[in-house]
């Protein structure tokens, strides 16, 4: 059974309204089974990642989806922890052809996000995964990918309570990443 | 029938040394056809490139193969000035979901080759394709991804003769990146 | 006499409005003098850019700021066909320690525009310039760095008329990042 | 007094003689001060990182600069947890106008150690800081640059010995940097 995973950290919550529309939209594709994966700092110990439960469910997943906020022109500190602990996943090969995306969150309407965006697909190419963006225009009617992103989604989000930002574009634009790259780990899995 | 198509910019014709070899790779999957095209500076009047032929191949392809020497830290000139003539194709989503990949040359080891992938990357991202990488671990004994290399294929090559530079490792570098594009244009194909 | 000049090219006019508003800013510091200088089609003869009289005026400047639209997610193709032609520059050093910035204008709030403020960065990097980006907070309550971007100016304009967009705001983004780069150059002159 | 400061994050060593190194360079410029300071994962908790007399020293310093192994295609988690720490300097501008700069180790030539040195300058433009890179030509006979950067050192290091690796070239490359942005700092302090 095609399984997409998103694993994501957020430090005030709204990252994780992102990543629960991006689990959403993939969830909508008939046959599919999501996870969603929180990076949590109590599995941090000195600056390292360290939580084997986490990496058996992604090494048993046919797409990644990575999620962070933009921290400091970069994904947060603990992101790239827990993506510095899937060294041993690189040397092993162990997510090869799996599909890979991902998404981020700050408060200005550019503020870097793409740096973060850009992390995530070295990231990805480092474990020799495929990269599947957003693949939708910019500025659309209904809101979607209003920020013009597409190598994946961003939404913007600041000191706004989570119930108001991400807002329902933003999200929106996450379910369409998610359902994206759901349909190509169908495709990919026959 | 699956068609990957090479498109590069070369000026001293180390990179089509190098486009060969990602042909070749491309051809050696069973059932692929594929096509080497060249930007030509002939084609490009006032800074802007006028091909139609080219462009329609392209079109026709189920894969897109993007490659240019690096430089002053990016794409050829001439590999840019392509690159936006693609506007109306972006406008049209025409080549939403193909395959994407590329690759590049210059003369140090690293020699900032990883700005011009990075645009490729973000080029292809714009257009809705699917970017597939080297996949292939760094330095390996017979020479392959001898620079370290993940999202395309880098090759070194300075003032040699095109029968010395690229390599034979970098060239194997190169088929290895046409074949996998291949496979995932058969497989996406489907 | 410390001498900045804004070498950009325009495709819609745009660019150009933005580019004023930098040399503005850049002339408003004391003793300084400016040069607007844009980079015309006419001089790209098969995909090379040739104007020596543009190139000597660079080469007599304590700093240079580089200005294009962000086209399939880079510089313009002209711009970039520019900026190669700056290599023998690079070969004899003659920009090393030179001031830079750069700006850049699209329709969407983010719309990749990083990934052109990346290039102009590398650009500079590998002429031995130094770069100093706009130093402004995000977003701030008169319009200024209204999309939040760092490390050189971004605005925003689609099809509206060249007397609406780039914004106000985005115009005074602009001459602040002009007003800091001469700045320096005064500083780095003594 | 110009004050220049080397913080850095080493795993195994290699980027510790490199950060040595560039320090040795600073400190060859007359009437400079330097700091080595390392990151420690003994003063990252949970996540986040503490450690209120380094951030005071660097404060305190004119020109900062960043080291970091390349991990996974960026700089270390530790690194960035680090970063994140000074989002409290970017919020009062406190590291606004000091000089950056940048230096990253790793096994392969290339080996996305570019992505590395590009989130240490997005990381200093976010901060408003004016970065100087290394300022030397790729491949000199004496072996400085020779993997061909240009936004900052690189160094070339896998499981050797730390007293083989990174070489007598690499580390010279690092002295060169460390001494030009001492340069920069003692004339930017005038």
């Amino acid at each position: 059974m095609p399984t997409v995973s998103v694993i994501y950290f957020s430090g005030t919550g709204h990252t994780t309204k992102l990543a629960e529309a991006v689990q959403k939209g993939a969830a909508s594709v008939p046959g599919v089974q999501t996870h969603l994966l929180a990076i949590s700092g109590d599995d941090i110990v000195k600056g390292r990642y360290q939580n084997d439960a986490v990496l058996a469910r992604l090494d048993a997943s046919d797409a990644i989806i990575f999620g962070s906020p933009t921290y400091m022109g970069g994904p947060a500190g603990q992101f790239k922890v827990f993506a510095d602990a899937t060294a041993g996943k690189w040397f092993t090969g162990a997510w090869r052809d799996k599909v890979a995306s991902g998404f981020t969150v700050s408060n200005s309407p550019s503020g870097d996000k793409f740096s973060t965006l850009q992390y995530f697909f070295t990231l990805a190419m480092q474990h020799g995964m495929v990269w599947v963006g957003l693949g939708e225009m910019p500025m659309q009617p209904n809101g979607v990918n209003q920020l013009g992103s597409f190598s994946g989604t961003m939404a913007q989000a600041g000191q706004e309570p989570t119930e108001v930002k991400p807002n329902a574009a933003d999200k929106l634009t996450g379910e369409l990443l998610g359902k994206r790259v759901a349909e190509y780990a169908v495709k990919l899995k026959k």
